[in-house]
């Protein structure tokens, strides 16, 4: 059974991730052991977790100016690792309210610093990006959600400012070519195109960590993490393993650029049909929908169970829009096959030709 | 091949697990999708969520008094994360010092309580556990950790006392039967007996929970994964999943009385040799000696690359001793086969044999 899956995250990963993380579950790498027992310290564990580290520097063009980082605690605690490591108590930071995830960003920081929310989107429940603010600029760092899951946006050009970056792209990471060297600060949980839940990666600028003047539990410290390469403690060795592999696959094929061009296909896919289709409207506003999570609603009422059971029927999982937008969304992520995405627009067609 | 994995951790689960991991890697339950894709929301994974904590409370006899929390970051977040929720700054808290793992708890506590070391080891190389210390009866707990990784050393039994009790078990949860309810807390990470790494157990009383002045970041207080049953951000799914599976197996097996008396008899069958070899001697005091992690060293200099040359070919892996020890270590967790063991016990025969 070929099962479309547009869940939002865990979400899908490429079959061939599947396959050899499946495989090594049993015997990695011809050693006998599982990959589940084997010691983080051992050469096959350490090649890896460099291996992981590599990709992400090929993947992204990160030079050496960054540490990159596999962490736990999902992106959810990076809302207050970065001001917990990167503001004093009268710094300034400015913050753009995007959604959801935005909103928990902001206020976490403020328990660290003065943080301004520059700009937002939710007297229109998100539905757009906000473009053209002002940003103080006595900021220590801008920051952005650079794609919004629930609300079906994206910033599709980062704000132009003199003050760095940092970005939560848990959910566009590596879906499209990012200049990083435009950032202080990237962070993403890996359950969307990275891998499976259980690691967050976080791309840091090396000079601006350990300039605050608070104590700081070891284990929330960026310098530990960046002094012990991600191994100060046991890392998520299985999360980590299943990432380096997604990241192969990115590589082989096409890299980003390669992404980015099939992801816009696919989202052009969805978003005409939903364009042309009587039956559906999207949510966001049209130059700030994300190419990750397609959100869109029904033009009549009363026919969204029958659309859900008519998914179902076809195998299409997870369309289910969160309850903040209603209606569906369709999350189209790196490792979603074109020919998933037709099987949603062919739905909607003959949806529309029974209800419309 | 067969390898018997002597590692300290992530170390040996049941052959069982890996092969229902290794499937649910493909196909999970018949859903057509893996279990590295399927939302934590789901029906598939809350399912596996409960099982999880009703596994844990079965296996423990948790009553409901108790929270069981399914975190992330290792029992080495759980070091500030303890005294960030429990005590004030001007509270005080107790803790003995048993091995690297105490000597990080208590460090990590000191940003956020009055802290006394009320027992240490450190000058016998941590090589026994104290007893008979006094602990002041104004502390708000008394924290030890009940099996030293390292060390080899293990509480056979806890301090008798009238102030609550926490305890790291990283590296005996769940080997032997324990009284849940003299502790206030107990947290371990998974990567011994429960599961792989990448989740962290905490059981805590949710009476004492909520009771300090200072602010809390979200993730770090433990109200927010009690009140969300550790699903307020996306938990790691597969390292729970397979953490579940091990308990399964655990009960199945005898739960933990059975564990017990199994990993009695595994240590009794090393320990025996140890003490019977000449070339062999242990580093931790008898009554002291953990059934988890057997450390031992060699009577005569020079002959630790042989052993561990011969241990090589006979597909022994994991027995070098960590480097504050020195020797030999042998991780005879849960899953360990009395068969392992022996193997063990066999070339440590035949190395006298050569050497002796």
């Amino acid at each position: 059974m070929k099962v479309h899956n547009f869940s939002a995250g865990p979400a899908i990963l490429p079959r061939s991730v599947f396959e050899a993380a499946s495989q090594a579950c049993l015997d990695f790498n011809g050693s006998g052991l599982s990959i589940l027992e084997i010691s983080h310290r051992s050469p096959e564990f350490t090649t890896v977790m460099a291996e992981a580290e590599s990709l992400t520097r090929e993947l992204l063009n990160v030079d050496d100016d960054y540490a990159v980082l596999f962490l736990t605690g999902g992106a959810s605690s990076q809302f207050f690792m970065v001001p917990l490591n990167l503001l004093n108590e009268e710094d300034k930071a400015s913050y753009v309210n995007t959604g959801s995830w935005s909103t928990k960003a902001i206020k976490e920081a403020k328990a660290y610093g003065q943080i301004s929310e520059v700009a937002s989107s939710k007297d229109k429940n998100f539905n757009f990006i906000p473009k053209g603010f002002d940003i103080p600029q006595d900021s220590k760092y801008l920051h952005i959600t650079s794609n919004n899951t629930i609300y079906g946006t994206a910033f599709s050009e980062f704000p132009e400012t003199e003050v760095p970056l940092i970005a939560d792209m848990s959910s566009d990471f590596l879906s499209r070519p990012v200049d990083v060297s435009r950032f202080d600060l990237i962070y993403a949980g890996a359950q969307k195109n990275l891998g499976p839940a259980g690691v967050t990666v976080v791309i840091v600028k090396k000079s601006i960590v350990g300039k605050v003047e608070r104590q700081i539990p070891t284990m929330l410290n960026y310098q530990t993490h960046i002094d012990k390469g991600s191994m100060f403690n046991t890392p998520p060795v299985f999360p980590i393993f299943v990432s380096m592999l997604t990241m192969k696959w990115v590589k082989d094929n096409g890299g980003l650029e390669g992404m980015a061009k099939r992801n816009a296909a696919k989202a052009q896919l969805i978003y005409d049909e939903i364009d042309r289709n009587s039956l559906f409207t999207g949510t966001a506003e049209k130059e700030d929908r994300s190419l990750m999570n397609v959100t869109f609603v029904m033009t009549r009422e009363g026919l969204d169970e029958a659309f859900l059971s008519l998914a179902k029927e076809n195998n299409i999982s997870g369309i289910k829009g969160h309850r903040s937008v209603g209606g569906f969304r369709a999350s189209i992520y790196n490792a979603m096959a074109p020919e998933s995405v037709q099987a949603l627009v062919d739905i909607m067609q003959r949806f529309e030709k029974q209800y419309g």
